[in-house]
């Protein structure tokens, strides 16, 4: 289960951001930032990386599955306040780091106290280049989206309530993956207006459009697509708004490259649809990047300086959306390649 | 959609507390407790409640629709931070609350420098104790659980994935409320060992048992209910565990009244496993409130001193896992009445 080449090549490229950082160790306590180091998957346990060793803390309903689902990890059981305080003081660990951003300010607060470092996203920046193992399950889940796309179109028919078409999409993920990669969105007719609508049991009705937002998740990596279908015969001003937001979105792609900035695609995408005049109906970034999270490190919204690197794994979804009346996205993963980009939801 | 007379009340209370508090207003950074004083469940905005006035600090991304779901608030379009700046000082609101527990350090430390006052629980303590609106809810939460554990029990048989009965388990959750609680639990044979198993490909075998740790969640509430089933005949030292355990679970339901501490009901359910010499392989609290989160205050582990109210929702689910081998766990979740309590899982 655990690839170990890879986890260990992934905690030394954390141990060399340390040094750069002049620190000796770095807590963990975001879910998927530990996951990305242990290649296990379950809430309520932390992870704490020296420039030497590696110690995961453990509550006692966790500790038997944990230590046998990992490795190269001493696991300590119990307590995780006094667990930490023990292993600092008999490894006589200092300069120690953790994120500001993913833990509570109580536990920020008590960690500064005790001398510790806030220093964010330095994992964040790690997973955002997608190493072999990471790209193979990207892949798989986003392959996986778009057969849900296929499966879902076939089953949006007039008279059907979101909520069933959501469920049977779900019902084919969880079958085939490790489930959806977030709630699955599926907003009929003035829905399709609300961008994070929340499926309801809203029929589906002829000659209006339908918005499906899915994704799967494979071995703990989230897949993210977008489609809009039309339900029979639609209006000439939705499908008008529709050629709109598939040229923004092609515009965004052509783009991506590395080394550009994450607001630059942004940037391509937002101005073929300010250009015909939605500019205020485009009420979001125009992607974002995906792997254990939904949402991860670049933004690609307005003025973002990230630059692209080969091996992040992005999001490229413009939407047009007309409050009251209907919605467009349309929304690619794709891979930053070398050269270019390479379409993953297909 | 929205019953204000419940949501009006619960605001009420709120700057009550406030009051007891000398604060004038308090900010709310976490989805449930949003979700509490709103009834519209998203991601990505925020809550201010003054004594007076209220707000909700929205994403353009969400504009329109909180505007559309909510009520007895304005709403306030663009970036949290400016927003809450101006309205405080358009407001002239000075001492201001929010809970350290519910935000990440990096808004804690920033709202720390503004003056804000870090009061951990105002909210917690609240959401305790179920009105009407939410003990319908959590009812019918519950009962569809409880339906779900008669669906999977036809479907565990030798052979058969725990992933495929789980996916058709979610299928009958999705179809019929908002989808599951959680991820449901179905551990087979040595699986079920783990307290919290993650689902896998392991195929059932006869005369192994099955823990399903299972729930939904109806309008925003979930529901939470454990049972292990025997694939058939099976071992007499799992018939003597078993019966343990629902001793245990039925020692800590008597135990249930209002002014007891949530950690008598441990200690009543606890002091069972350990007299058979088991009291090592019971490695979690004996329950949890669940309302909205999964897991809410009380929680009932050992020296717990909060006091049971009259309206709290609770699990009761003692188990005992002896590792590699097999595990046995029995949850069902009940309301705190005025003379003891009702199982609502049924």
């Amino acid at each position: 289960m655990v690839s170990s080449p890879f986890l260990s090549l992934r905690m030394e490229a954390l141990r060399d951001v340390l040094r750069e950082n002049k620190l000796e160790a770095y807590l963990l306590t975001n879910l998927s930032d530990v996951y990305y180091f242990t290649d296990f998957k379950t809430e309520g346990y932390y992870a704490f990386i020296g420039l030497q060793d590696a110690w995961l803390f453990v509550p006692s309903l966790l500790f038997q599955q944990t230590k046998a689902h990992t490795s190269g990890f001493e696991c300590i059981q119990g307590t995780f306040f006094p667990s930490l305080q023990k292993v600092t003081k008999a490894h006589k660990i200092k300069k120690i780091g953790f994120d500001p951003d993913q833990l509570d300010y109580s536990l920020g607060a008590a960690l500064k106290k005790m001398g510790f470092i806030p220093k964010r996203g330095l994992v964040t920046q790690l997973r955002a280049v997608k190493d072999a193992l990471e790209l193979d399950r990207m892949r798989r889940a986003n392959h996986l989206a778009a057969l849900g796309a296929d499966f879902v179109k076939k089953r949006l028919k007039p008279g059907r309530t979101e909520r069933s078409a959501a469920a049977d999409l779900a019902h084919f993920f969880n079958k085939k993956s490790d489930g959806v990669a977030f709630d699955l969105i599926i907003a009929a007719g003035p829905h399709s207006s609300h961008p994070h609508h929340v499926t309801s049991d809203y029929k589906m009705k002829a000659g209006e459009p339908v918005i499906c937002d899915i994704g799967a998740m494979v071995e703990g990596y989230r897949s993210d697509l977008t489609r809009t279908f039309p339900l029979g015969r639609i209006s000439p001003s939705f499908q008008r708004v529709f050629r709109i937001v598939e040229k923004a979105q092609n515009e965004g792609i052509c783009r991506i490259k590395p080394g550009v900035t994450a607001g630059s695609v942004d940037e391509a995408a937002r101005n073929v649809i300010k250009k015909h005049g939605f500019g205020k109906e485009f009420v979001h970034s125009t992607g974002h990047g995906v792997g254990i999270d939904i949402h991860e490190h670049p933004r690609l919204g307005p003025g973002a300086k990230d630059k692209l690197k080969a091996g992040m794994v992005i999001t490229v979804e413009p939407g047009i959306y007309i409050p009251g009346r209907f919605g467009v996205r349309i929304e690619d993963t794709l891979l930053v390649t070398p050269f270019g980009s390479e379409i993953l939801t297909r």
